[in-house]
């Protein structure tokens, strides 16, 4: 059961989508672990920290929005939105969104996904944290923004 | 090593395919956890339970069909079948599948799929288990049915 | 945190896509685990070895490249290439690659992900592994080549 999470992003291009892919994960500083794509809760109790120095190759999970594309010049977002519940007994939620277009609207559209998901669940939000990536692609590019769980 | 199972399944329309996707894992009973995709074997001597209260934000292991659609009216169908062999010293299979239509189609498809797997592998059936989830899409809807391991 | 490593590599026709990749893993020798997909790095210190008898079930973290095809004759590939750097004490960068064409055009795309790869993290490259999976499709074929990691 993870304890701490941090909010990571970033962006690059690369040789082919999975070499802008490993470094959007670099300069996020998770380059060097094995993320593991789950589906997408921080436990309760869990807590905010700014980053963790994360062991080289440790098996680390995420929930992520990632996106690539060839289009030169074309402008790409990730983002993640992190909705705490009032009653902190009970789990956040975290929404992933990406798609073509800039970080503002990325941004409102991750944002309303987990204020609809803590209404669905019928929960008041105390906070919600948001992280967006925005990237203008040079040849092939990569932009990603990561909720990362430990503990 | 997971010792013992259960079978979710659920459906949900929501404001994007993700939100959908969510409301269809809360139907299920796994909507607050952190669900892990794996590839699809259930261990020998793993235990098939009615369900199991899972902890909000454990990291859990699944094999799970899931479909999205924003067609208005579309019938979609997720299903997983498990083969169980003979010798219970064997692992058991599961596979999973989608698609547009109704339930008994997609049934029929999943359970074939286990059945030549089991084939594949030289073993007999000692039991096969499904579940299906159909659903028709209002708006934009999602549809999933999952293998959870825990133990 | 992982310790050891292996390749694997396999292809099968099916009845169905999903089939065909249960018995491409089957080939490989990792079709009675639950694989689960991660981004890709191989531990400082962790030791190839030639293969693991690993528990039927067990779940087993796994960087790989498939691909799938229902076009029959068409030759499909699959390979992963492992970076090992000069210090000992970083780790190993995995680049996954799959494509339509041959062995050779896809080794030579993957080897050079790998290398760019370590090119961007600054580091020199001590051992260049790779592991390719060419098949042609009868009906439904999946290829797959795959790095194991186990501890």
């Amino acid at each position: 059961m993870p304890t701490r999470y941090f909010l990571a992003s970033g962006a690059s291009d690369g040789y082919t989508s999975l070499n802008a892919f490993d470094g959007a994960l670099l300069q996020a500083g998770i380059g060097n672990t094995n993320i593991v794509k789950m589906s997408s809760i921080v436990p309760p109790h869990c807590k905010l920290v700014t980053s963790i120095a994360l062991p080289p190759g440790a098996i680390v999970p995420a929930a992520y929005a990632a996106i690539t594309s060839d289009v030169p010049g074309e402008i790409i977002s990730a983002g993640v939105a992190i909705a705490l519940p009032e009653d902190e007994n009970q789990n956040g939620l975290i929404m992933e969104y990406s798609a073509k277009g800039e970080r503002h609207r990325i941004e409102e559209t991750v944002r309303n996904m987990a204020i609809e998901g803590m209404q669905l669940r019928g929960w008041k939000i105390r906070d919600l944290q948001t992280v967006v990536s925005e990237y203008q692609v040079k040849r092939i590019g990569a932009t990603l923004a990561a909720v990362i769980l430990w503990g």
